[in-house]
């Protein structure tokens, strides 16, 4: 089968054997999307080699358990060792063992076939089409900071970075009810969150920094971070979701004065988020910027590292 | 008076007019303990010129209060501008007008006198003598840590830097029955921890590093902070207490895939403190390394930057 490997330090679009499946599903990829850590991995960050890609929506071609067989399915990413104390509570997403779809020890979904244990698959509602199930792991990502952060109506709430994962978090925490400010530099971005009634502003604009409870530092870029510590009230969190390879200069006498939090959040449960889409509570189809064909995956990869593009789809 | 002043990037012992009290509180110093902030200040931290000091015990000369008038009392440092929320909710730690003793706007404790708001002073238990009271303010920052974090019997604490703060932040913590480690490099230093029944660990002896759930930076080194990362579990948390000047390097991709938390912590309330003083569930007079007349001062300082010393006194 065909797939979009990074292997030898090396992009290319290779013919290699489909999945086995074993005691694991096999699922037929129908369309997949290129995330920013496809773009780190291929800048060295995870030290992966394999098939790449997290983001996708199938259709099970053969399971163990006969019922799924034909099902249109998505999958969470996280693979555990079944038998730790994550695991065995029912969350592997930090398993010391697990291996990450695309991303850690377990070729991806950049591919006409894919493999993930049975648990992780989850059924995609009718109401949620391809395009909309597509996006289901960024949004379980952007949806993952309520896991990490208390955010209630109450709570003033910036998010720095105008792309894909910045738009889904905008949108995602204001399904709270609490006040979300986006901050881009892209006004044909910004509107994406706008139409659906989130307060915007263009970066360059900012005049003094207001202060708020909860900054998400989705920007990918190592200024978002002193940008959000100017934002950020005594007190405040800062949100970090972008996997930016390197090191970031951190001035730590700041957090220790106005008692700042800084928070890491990485993946999220994909249940919460097939049903935000299942409400169409998040507008992601229109962050979708173009699909290609998956023989074309490298030219694909450019696309996504391009300015102003948003999600680049991969078909099969 | 006599005061140790720091002014025009110098420091001396100078005659400086006794504070003029007004609507405060003038307090008489009895003694006064030099912190790591005041060195640092002297490097040039928080920009501050004129009287050091903040850590002190004295005897209350005027108040407008007269039944306070002779009463033995400690003093919080953060002086609000009363008329915030934050001041009207009884903390003014992060009012955005605050003075703080010695560090922001105010002069501090190394002086013959120095004066207070009413409102922070505590009178000092009978039970509790200068040389422990004259520990209240690093104690409450130490027991501070509880108030940004959750803390329980079942928490695996680390602290790392066996210094001043090391050895309050472990003790603390310990009395909230926590499983707390300490790691240091001074055996004469972990011994003040070890006797209180603390676990102590020399750092350089270190294997695999054990994954705790909080880990306490107090070393005041940014190494620290990589070897606190190694140490934590996912979704650990790593609390910064040390005000270090500059930036510090930080793996923020790792601070996301183990969706690790960075806690700022700063100052205590000093009524927790005092009834840690009063129980003497912390030894703080080993933590004493010399006593200096205030007349030294300058000589007094270079002490306490010395290597292997703790708690430098300074006695008006």
């Amino acid at each position: 089968m065909k797939a979009l490997r990074y292997e030898n330090n090396r992009l290319s679009v290779a013919d290699t054997a489909k999945p086995p499946g074993g005691t694991e599903a096999v699922v037929r990829v129908t369309l997949a999307g290129i995330c920013n850590t496809d773009l780190e991995i291929v800048r060295g960050y995870a030290g992966f080699a394999g098939t790449l890609g997290h983001e996708f929506v199938g259709v099970v071609e053969s399971a163990a358990d006969a019922s799924l067989i034909g099902a249109r399915v998505v999958g969470e990413i996280n693979a555990g060792c079944g038998r730790c104390a994550l695991c065995q509570a029912g969350d592997p997403r930090h398993c010391p063992e697990r291996t990450v779809l695309g991303i850690v020890g377990r070729d991806g979904a950049f591919a006409e076939f894919l493999q993930l244990p049975v648990v992780n698959l989850l059924r995609v509602p009718a109401e949620v089409s391809d395009y909309q199930a597509v996006f289901v792991e960024p949004l379980a990502a952007a949806w993952g900071i309520t896991e990490r952060v208390s955010v209630t109506p109450e709570t003033r709430v910036a998010v720095i970075g105008d792309g894909k994962l910045g738009l889904l978090c905008a949108q995602a925490l204001a399904q709270t009810g609490a006040q979300v400010t986006l901050i881009g530099k892209h006004q044909h971005k910004l509107r994406i969150a706008a139409k659906r009634g989130i307060e915007t502003e263009v970066a360059s604009a900012m005049n003094p920094p207001r202060k708020v409870d909860v900054v998400v530092e989705a920007s990918g870029a190592g200024a978002g971070f002193a940008q959000a510590l100017d934002m950020l009230r005594p007190r405040g969190v800062l949100v970090l979701k972008s996997t930016f390879h390197g090191a970031t200069e951190m001035d730590a006498a700041r957090l220790v004065v106005d008692e700042i939090s800084v928070v890491g959040s990485r993946c999220g449960r994909f249940a919460p988020a097939l049903d935000l889409l299942k409400r169409d509570a998040v507008d992601v189809e229109s962050l979708i910027s173009e699909e290609q064909p998956l023989a074309d995956g490298v030219h694909a990869m450019e696309r996504a590292a391009s300015h102003g593009v948003l999600k680049v789809l991969l078909k099969p």
